[in-house]
């Protein structure tokens, strides 16, 4: 669609949508069957609202593409992936909610432990626990001081995970990860991507060889890996495009991050399914739009557990109902991308998705599944249009041209 | 696709894949009867591979359009066939595999007979033989002269057609064909397309002029017709593009010359059917990407031939067990177009395709048909996707994203 198009026709309304993502839903047989984890998943509500709904399959990126969850969850909201592959630094801050002035350089940090020689012998730093994440973070705060009036802070995230902050000055973020994503070797030298950057290296380097004195006395998070460095970005929110009044009920940092990126409120983390089902019930009449996360189906896929991947879709179909009952104008079901236990890692097939809302059109879909799915009203589309196509169900979009 | 996404994302691994193109391979039933050629076909293997495939329509260029060979096979190998429109000329020259050195404008020659009043009787000379083509070449080439350092080449191609190649000085490509395409009207006067090609004009002119006199005396090869004025272009290989060494195994001149441009290594020509299956067999171990085109499915379409259309996809059927035996990781079966014998022409209509992959998700399709690929898992889509399809299910993409 033509840039912000969309975005002109919009009026509002108190219709309520609801986007109940479940990550990675999309799948493939394992090898010598015949039936993806969603179809082989027992699926009684879905199926029986797939029968009134459109369905179809949505491409996150574009044909080919396999996508990272940042991307594709701006496509799910309507944001040009392309236009918004916003870097992994910036994610986690969004995600750990760090109050962004606008002039920070982020960069997501993987603790991890070197060996004598200063070569990678686990690049997750035996998953330490958030406890001693939080005092090796103190730690690199209380003792790391650089020059040219450069300040950095380490953030505890989760495990072994944290973020770091640089502010002050002119800092470039088109610098290469110092992650090798690989064990066996060294971590990577600071290198810049364009010769601008070239003067941000000096810093990282400094920051690199500071935190590798500070963390020498410990055990397993003695050195840090540096990926994702971004600066802070400010995207249109739903509500200055769309006029939605939104909340994100998601349990995991990275997914809240992508919705305090784009205005949403964010709900607190309510740790289980049946908590981000309640969480929508105790919320539904405060907002227009709902983007609940189901991180599960990713999860199991990702281990390479079909099963597993079953159950989870399962689980979501038994809370179905809470959803239904609720009567929102427009309900999406669907995901971000497919992750297929198959492959046990994110794919670019095309993901399922079915739009149930009164003034859907009968099509030949009899339950929720992709083959199912080929033959569905919405047909095959990028992800990108999902957002106009769940706002023209709820009667927020008025007619373009006389 | 964002221009240049899809590159960015290559990695190299040992993955074989393999497009079998059978030329104009979309058609359409005779009138009254209900069957295209590749429906009424019996083609047990390809229904096999289908049943088992994703399948699916392409559209060439875009909605309604009837693409030439030259856009349609850019856009089979991924590269946009409206930005990389290459002219006719460059093609030829391709073809021949001439000895390129940037400066040439080269066109498309066809030999023609004019009557004493300059009439064109005959756009092909009544298809001369190639030996005569030789002839006639040499003798143009060793009686023109140009004024203005400007040095004219004809170079033959086969029976009434050559290359003519000009070099030296600022020589301009847009120039419209002198070509009439049809008879009874003398050859069209060179005409500039742009206000800068106008210094191109007279050169053509003089050319035009000492070719007639040279070949006055001839009776059938009396007369040069020129089209598809172009200047030699550089594209990036597929090599540059996705990291393919790839072979190209192709009877016809013109679509080893595209081949040629796109840096694929071009096997010498085999004459038939089963000679270039072989020649896949016999360079399987040596490349990554392999390009096989089918001239004849082209050849009787355009011929209006139904029968004889249907004859040549039983041909490549019968052979296909001798591709699938070598077990590519991605085999592709599709056409650069459609050329229904109904029509006895190319056409706009969408080209049924298969792809077949052990990551390809089940879909509805039963057997390889034009009707039966609407229910195909690749829906319809822009060929020029196709490429970033076989790419991703050969694991050559890397994710997008975070």
């Amino acid at each position: 669609m033509k840039k912000d198009l969309l975005d002109t026709l919009v009026i509002e309304n108190d219709t309520k949508i609801v986007f109940l993502i479940l990550d990675g839903l999309g799948g493939l047989p394992l090898p010598g069957a015949d039936k993806t984890e969603l179809e082989a998943a027992r699926t009684p509500h879905l199926d029986a609202l797939a029968k009134g709904s459109i369905c179809g399959l949505l491409d996150p990126v574009c044909y080919g593409i396999t996508p990272g969850s940042g991307p594709a969850h701006f496509s799910l909201f309507g944001y040009d992936p392309l236009r918004n592959n916003v870097g992994r630094g910036l994610l986690a801050a969004a995600g750990i909610d760090f109050p962004m002035k606008g002039n920070e350089l982020f960069a997501r940090v993987n603790f991890a432990t070197l060996d004598d020689r200063g070569i990678i012998t686990d690049r997750r730093a035996g998953r330490i626990d958030t406890e001693t994440n939080r005092r090796v973070c103190r730690k690199l705060n209380e003792n790391i001081t650089l020059k040219k009036n450069v300040e950095v802070l380490f953030e505890p995230v989760r495990e072994h995970r944290a973020l770091m902050v640089l502010r002050g000055g002119k800092l470039h973020e088109e610098l290469a990860d110092t992650d090798p994503g690989t064990t066996g070797m060294p971590p990577l030298a600071p290198r810049a991507l364009t010769p601008e950057a070239e003067e941000t290296i000096s810093i990282i380097e400094e920051v690199r060889e500071k935190a590798r004195a500070t963390l020498s006395d410990e055990e397993k998070a003695n050195m840090i890996l540096l990926r994702g460095f971004a600066h802070y970005r400010r995207y249109k929110s739903l509500r200055e495009r769309f006029k939605l009044n939104s909340l994100a009920i998601a349990n995991y940092p990275m997914y809240q991050g992508i919705a305090r990126l784009l205005g949403m409120t964010v709900h607190p983390s309510t740790v289980s399914v049946a908590g981000e089902f309640e969480a929508l019930e105790e919320n539904f009449d405060r907002y227009d739009f709902f983007f609940i996360h189901i991180k599960d189906t990713d999860s199991r896929g990702e281990d390479g557990n079909f099963e597993a991947k079953v159950a989870a879709i399962e689980t979501v179909d038994k809370l179905l109902p809470r959803i239904t009952a609720l009567q929102p104008d427009v309900l999406v079901v669907t995901g971000d991308h497919s992750t297929p236990a198959a492959l046990a890692s994110h794919s670019w097939h095309p993901v399922p998705v079915l739009l149930s809302s009164p003034t859907c059109r009968p099509d030949r879909t009899e339950c929720f599944g992709e083959r199912e799915c080929i033959t569905g009203g919405i047909g095959r589309m990028p992800m990108v249009n999902l957002m106009a196509l769940a706002l023209a169900h709820a009667g927020r979009l008025k007619k373009f041209g006389a």
